[in-house]
């Protein structure tokens, strides 16, 4: 299931979109299944659909940008699903149009992945204003964080003035999911010590607001411990980068205590953001890390698309690993060959 | 000064080696100076030099990574020079070959320096098994950061055992200089909570040693709170990513109190990962890391050295700032334009 969506050219089923405006009335008229279409569009390698995809985005832009993005990430077992699918129903309650994305680097090679049963959100996908869209399946590196930035634009042209994005605190997701969310949730469980390991260090920094989920009996001892442990831990840390003041909630998706808390609290940290003027500065932070990636991506992608170039860089690479060749000699040895390449 | 280096073409000076061989003399025989010149190389942008370097540093592969390569970061003001002055003359009475660099990405900008000012190593600098070399002034990004990295294997060439990096923990240098050490030492100050300001939100989880500087009197008792507050932080840490044990260490560079410790126990973690296999994987990443950069680097700059393609390449940028055009439609539109002219 994951990333491939059932409605693009189906046998049988609609043909696709053959102009930006169709694709844009796909978009923002077709409900689900053209925004659904329009997202496996943006993962299609054939050039001449990534050519359209490039089109539609850019006719997105005029829709873009009026969301709020919020980010949480968590170790696998924090609950991000069930936590997604409380604080997602209590946001669809308040007449947000809602799209939830997943970003999960790791679902190619463990096979596990993130909303990839949909139906452990069973509430939150029933609801007509809610979207929810599993992990793109493009397994090359910084190529999903990619699609679901790319999906963000498309989904807020769609009307979606909400949009969750879920990972895995593991790998290098938490800068890439950092660099697309307003704000940032960090999901833990009482019992920090141990829990916390598959946390990638770094990432408990990057938060704008801590969970303690779970928290319900008979885990409250233990999660009023990890609270004051997470705020203990807070106090020696550096200031927030935008001035927030970091807090660590309490919570149970399962019971449903703390949920509005939380989510109140959050889009509090956003409209404080937004009268603060650190809200459009951050934004504008995150589009120059995605361009300055969207530009290695797309010339590193378009070099090694070529046989010859992508195999002698694995010549060179194995020469680096062997100790035998230096890395900036091998990048020099690389670009002298790529460069002569193209211009005969 | 910073990052000239006076032997360099010195008018009347000794004339420039003009081989491999040659260079590779100067670095192995000829001491400071020979190696001082043979960093600037490095740091040279003429084409022909720059051809130069890269063979020089091939050469030096054969004798490169036999140091340990230990980096210390902190504010400015946490007290790195004369950390480094008293840390490193303990390892020179212990015979190491000390060489010491430095990371100033902000040099450029701010006009201050790390190591600008060699007198503040006094006694250092005089010792004999002690070199010295300020940041290189190379403003591109990345730029300063890759030529230290290139510069430690010349001074491996050069028979130095023991490298000292120093680094401001600002700016998007943590990363990088956590990604050329095989310890990361994070000097932090009594009082941290304002002190830790410039920190940047993330460094402190890469550390793989906490020094609490000037714990001499009168700050004894905020001393022992800070490294109080820090180990109770780390309890909250996600563990070490190469499985250390991150130890809070009390020091005074100003008196001298602790330092020895500070010195042995940075070496006993190094010994550590020795036994235990962590320091060769370490290494490994680390080369793959710099590979990856060195290869975005010298591709992004070859291309950019295009007078045209930089210039389009600004031009996009600021319809992406303006918000009139896609970050991923500009990379896209770059892209065409590049390979069309290549292929001319």
């Amino acid at each position: 299931m994951k990333g491939i969506n059932p409605d693009f050219q189906r046998p049988g089923g609609p043909s696709l979109p053959n102009s930006v405006a169709d694709w844009m009335n796909a978009i923002q008229k077709q409900g689900i299944s053209g925004l659904s279409r329009a997202l496996s569009l943006l993962e299609n390698k054939k050039p001449e659909l990534r050519k359209m995809a490039m089109q539609v985005l850019q006719a997105s832009m005029p829709f873009a940008g009026k969301s709020q993005r919020i980010a949480i990430t968590g170790i696998p077992g924090a609950g991000k699903s069930t936590f997604i699918e409380a604080i997602g129903s209590y946001f669809a309650s308040k007449n947000y149009r809602i799209a939830i994305l997943a970003i999960d680097p790791s679902s190619r090679r463990s096979g596990g992945s993130i909303l990839g049963d949909k139906t452990r959100m069973e509430n939150l996908s029933k609801l007509p204003n809610v979207f929810i869209r599993p992990s793109a399946s493009d397994g090359t590196l910084g190529g999903v964080a990619s699609h679901t930035r790319e999906a963000i634009y498309l989904c807020e042209a769609a009307g979606y003035n909400l949009i969750l994005i879920e990972t895995v605190g593991v790998g290098q997701s938490e800068v890439e999911v950092h660099s697309m969310a307003d704000a940032l949730v960090l999901l833990t469980i009482p019992g920090a010590g141990d829990e916390l390991q598959g946390i990638k260090r770094g990432i408990m920094e990057m938060a704008d607001c801590i969970v303690v989920n779970k928290s319900e009996p008979p885990n409250q001892e233990r999660a009023f411990q990890a609270a004051r442990d997470l705020k203990n831990a807070l106090h020696v840390f550096p200031p927030h980068p935008y001035g927030l003041d970091v807090q660590v909630k309490m919570a149970s998706a399962q019971t449903g205590m703390g949920i509005v808390e939380c989510a109140d609290y959050i889009l509090e940290l956003i409209a404080q953001a937004k009268s603060q003027g650190t809200f459009e500065k951050r934004r504008i932070e995150q589009t120059q890390y995605w361009l300055k990636e969207a530009l290695n991506q797309t010339v590193m992608q378009g070099i090694m698309n070529s046989k010859q170039a992508s195999e002698h860089w694995k010549e060179l690479n194995l020469k680096v690993e062997k100790g035998e060749l230096n890395p900036f000699v091998a990048a020099q040895l690389f670009w002298e060959e790529v460069q002569g390449k193209f211009k005969q």
